[in-house]
């Protein structure tokens, strides 16, 4: 039996399976492994605490209790959603909203993936950010096509820089990726930058060149206001993501929306019939789940508490994680604005950032996540933390981190 | 902006977007459709009454309120699933099923696109059925692989020869399809043909060509037992599709599962890392819907009751179609023995059986499926009604039908 090349083109670091079959035997043997690698809130059962806001919960209790919601949704995405996504996305400044635009999947991550499939073929080129979210650069492997990276400089607060992303535009780019707030770095761009980079892109792409702004943690600053993409040109061809599973705490529900403005008519029907076509392969997204997302954009406002408790939450893990951090002797990190992640950077005596992981699990329990994974340098020692986990638990994984870096470098 | 040319290389006929927009159409001028196109038991908001049995909803229900289903599930399927799999599995006869070899996915037709993706390159074949599933047809051009179709033969109740199958075999065929109960012929198969084609299939395939077994309409037989292929050999390799969608009438709830049997270690974990990374893709299915799936398989037997009120119902249905289908002038129909499909065969004016379908529409506001949408000549004027909905529905449609019949046949 033969595996396809194409399996082998991707590679998706934060599931190495390789990482995960270690951290079970360690687990086996009795130890306790503090895990930081996953950006699940609704992960260990929901010991974290981000519990879904309840009016999500409800709706989708309801939709499953009604009897009206057992068969098939549409393979865009059933109407009714497509409509609260829309009204939502306008009274979020984003002028340019159809809901024949609009394509509803499960999770982001499906949507990628279609829309990498529709667009991408040997000698094209998709642009990333690095660190990147690796899945874009494993689908960009999978379909053939090149990937370009402009870097998030960490000597300015993990912004890019427009005239880099303008100069890796050519004829055969199909797309300018941008994640804000970021993940992996918890950094978030504010309208100046946004607009820059929207000029710059305009410029070097003459208007057909999309930028995918992956908006998946848009709710998830710490202080200042998540400015939509978007919502600052109507010109260029902007595909906004947005969904349940950061947002709205709820990843195990996988639904999530692309929606697409400024697109010429003939551009958006041929991509939007092609993503159609492979979202009719899989049949349809989860049903009773597609009004989950309704309630949670349409009830959000009434139920703002519950959202300002989870952020309250989330900043203060966060605050703690960068405190602890910075204090460690051999890392240094920058504080982050949203998202729940951070990138510290190690030095010490390590290779690279596999061999900082793998030490750092088996000696300290800790795992992190390398910034290869994310297409880093791996001589940079750079690692992905996640934010989630409450003080307590916390504390025990940075005293171990501290530990840890303390013993290699002799201090 | 350029579409790539893998999104031309498959077409998927049941979801027409040309002919569903002249259903908007009709639609729009006021006209009623009687759709007996969509195999979708929870369809028309569950105006068909195949209600999902409520021990499903209610497991789905808690597993929503107990706040522990929040986050991502395994890309593989969570432990819990895949173990009342395997316990369910093993009740019904098929002796090799492990844990680490069932994969769950977000309905059968992701694991298919999984496992095409996995398998399939150019130079590669896969053996189908004609008539087929065209989801089979679709991905396997969609990721450049040959099809070679063995016929059921409508003049033997739509059987298969197995001799014919074994014949399509070589040494870049990835694996046979056997789909039982049939869609689209609402046919089954009975364990003397079944041995038959394991027998033929080994010898042809070395005992190294898996037949895949999609046996997702395995509990809706109108009579005698369905035996599950797996649990004929234990030599050869076979994957055994099972789910949601069509037994436990929930196709919105998007779960479905393949079990993978007799295959030897090596090849099996070549082929489960292939599938499981393209899992990871999109992270995880839904994971309440997992305890919705658990709880359908745990539980059928203390439901039997509205199981075999669905069934019954089904039957009377489906029955009711045949039993007009034969009268109608023009119209030749085998009497179907389970799943909700017959592929009648029409004979008249009509070039082919687009034609044919679009005339049927126009004319008489009967919308079916075109048997060239199941890889049958389009000569041949084959045409896919489904039986799900309930009498006088149907009535209605097949008086318009008899109707159109003897308008174009002149009687």
């Amino acid at each position: 039996m033969k595996i396809s090349e194409r399996i082998f083109r991707a590679n998706y670091a934060i599931r190495d399976n390789a990482v995960l079959a270690e951290v079970e035997k360690l687990k086996k043997s009795g130890r306790t492994i503090f895990e930081l690698n996953i950006g699940d809130p609704g992960g260990m059962e929901g010991a974290y605490g981000f519990a879904v806001p309840k009016h999500i919960v409800a709706a989708y209790v309801a939709a499953l209790k009604s009897g009206k919601n057992e068969g098939y949704a549409t393979s865009q995405g059933d109407i009714f959603l497509r409509k609260t996504i829309q009204k939502d996305a306008l009274s979020r400044g984003i002028r340019d909203v159809n809901v024949e635009n609009i394509v509803t999947g499960q999770g982001v991550s499906e949507i990628i993936d279609f829309l990498f499939a529709s667009l991408l073929d040997k000698g094209k080129n998709v642009v990333l950010p690095r660190p990147d979210y690796p899945l874009y650069t494993a689908l960009a492997g999978y379909y053939e096509g090149d990937v370009r990276y402009y870097d998030l400089d960490p000597e300015n607060n993990w912004e890019p820089r427009p005239e880099q992303i303008a100069g890796l535009i050519d004829e055969n780019t199909i797309a300018v990726i941008l994640i804000n707030p970021n993940n992996p770095t918890g950094t978030a761009y504010d309208a100046p930058l946004l607009k820059r980079i929207i000029s710059a892109v305009s410029k070097a792409g003459g208007n057909c060149v999309p930028i995918i702004s992956d908006e998946i943690y848009r709710e998830l600053r710490f202080s200042g206001k998540h400015v939509p993409l978007a919502s600052l040109s109507t010109t260029l061809p902007i595909i906004t993501f947005d969904g349940l599973s950061k947002n709205h705490y709820a990843p195990g529900y996988r639904l999530g929306c692309a929606i697409f403005s400024n697109f010429c008519k003939k551009d958006c029907a041929c991509l939007m019939d092609a993503v159609t076509k492979l979202g009719g392969f899989r049949l349809s997204a989860n049903k009773p789940a597609q009004h989950a997302y309704r309630a949670a954009l349409e009830d959000r406002a009434k139920n703002a508490a519950i959202y300002a408790r989870h952020l309250k939450q989330l900043k203060a893990r966060t605050k703690y994680a960068y405190s602890r951090l910075k204090k460690i002797p051999g890392i240094s990190v920058d504080e982050p604005k949203g998202a729940f992640y951070i990138l510290p950077k190690a030095s010490g005596p390590w290779k690279n950032d596999k061999e900082f992981q793998l030490a750092l699990l088996r000696e300290a329990g800790v795992l992190v996540v390398p910034g290869s994974g994310f297409a880093m340098d791996p001589k940079g020692l750079y690692f992905r933390v996640v934010t989630l986990p409450p003080v307590p638990a916390q504390k025990k994984a940075y005293d171990a981190l501290e530990e840890f870096m303390k013993k290699h470098l002799g201090k």
